[in-house]
């Protein structure tokens, strides 16, 4: 019988051989090669994921992604039935926070994406639809909580606008380790006390 | 006679080629001998300025720095005697945020240096103290804002942090080609109207 390959699981085991080497070195720094060695596998099987740079680097932020949306799913779900949007968001973005070893690593990995994507604009392209949908979705939330009291002090595009480059700058600061994890969630109230109210 | 050397001069030579090079290839990938070859002077003379990769990136940093800092300092001289807190502080986050192309080019120097220290604390230390002064600044003026009637709606500490976040996550968006400059801008302001109000 031939050995099953199971495609998730040998798509985990390069991605988990990515993130390591990655916070040894650094994306930037790391190649096809390293990862195959890391993985303990040939390099024609990582090629089967990414053959050149720019695949490998939207490769690393695709895995950095989808464990965070994994998280937040879990997260949000673990807050039941209909929560209120402050609520909601905050756990939502407490996830995407480098708060622990491996969202550091993964925020690493975002952060060397963005870097590498800022001269190489054609990459970043493929996240303008991703980050789009993700304001929206956040903006709506402002929007349904000023439509359900929360006085209109800020309109909700431009607020969640602000909130995300909130999280973006915050997650830069923790990585850089110029802020302690207690700083960056006392910033990360205050900015949902601004938008939503101090909590009653 | 023997030729005189401007040592200031032949900085901006050396950091304006860094800057160049970095713009086209992303400053993880410029060595020593392309920054040379870029200002047309020998290996030799870049060496007093950086040796080592750490020395070129904290170089590369420390002039976007000093850039930073002199456009700043003419912005709100320009304001004259005695601008408002939220009037200063608008003048140099705008002054900060990547909306030209030379500014852009810093930006994405920066960029660079905070993915490169992600993965080496030490070399990101040099920074936190900088990062605390500017955070004490800005503290310092929503303070006295507030003593000035502004509304105290949030810590000035954890509002500091926020707005500088603000600025870094906006930074990083421009970078990535995901907002426009008229987006970027309109976020500051929602973020500058939340911490003192809406302008009279």
């Amino acid at each position: 019988m031939p050995k099953r390959v199971d495609h998730a699981e040998r798509r985990a085991l390069i991605a988990d051989a990515l993130m390591r080497v990655a916070a040894e070195r650094g994306l930037e720094a790391v190649s096809l090669r390293h990862v195959a060695a890391e993985a303990g596998v040939s390099s024609g099987m990582v090629q089967h994921y990414f053959r050149t740079k720019d695949e490998m680097m939207t490769f690393a932020l695709s895995v950095v992604r989808e464990r965070g949306e994994a998280r937040v799913g879990k997260a949000v779900a673990a807050l039941g039935a209909d929560p209120d949007p402050r609520t909601l968001l905050r756990a939502m973005l407490v996830e995407l926070l480098p708060l622990d070893p491996v969202r550091r690593a993964e925020g690493r990995v975002a952060l060397a994406f963005l870097a590498y994507t800022a001269v190489r604009p054609a990459v970043a392209a493929s996240l303008h639809q991703e980050t789009a949908v993700l304001l929206a979705f956040v903006a709506g939330q402002i929007r349904a909580a000023q439509a359900a009291g929360v006085p209109p002090d800020v309109d909700p595009d431009a607020g969640a606008t602000a909130l995300l480059a909130v999280l973006e700058g915050l997650g830069v600061c923790l990585l850089g380790g110029h802020h302690p994890a207690g700083t960056a969630l006392a910033a990360l109230d205050a900015q949902l006390g601004l938008i939503f109210g101090r909590p009653g």
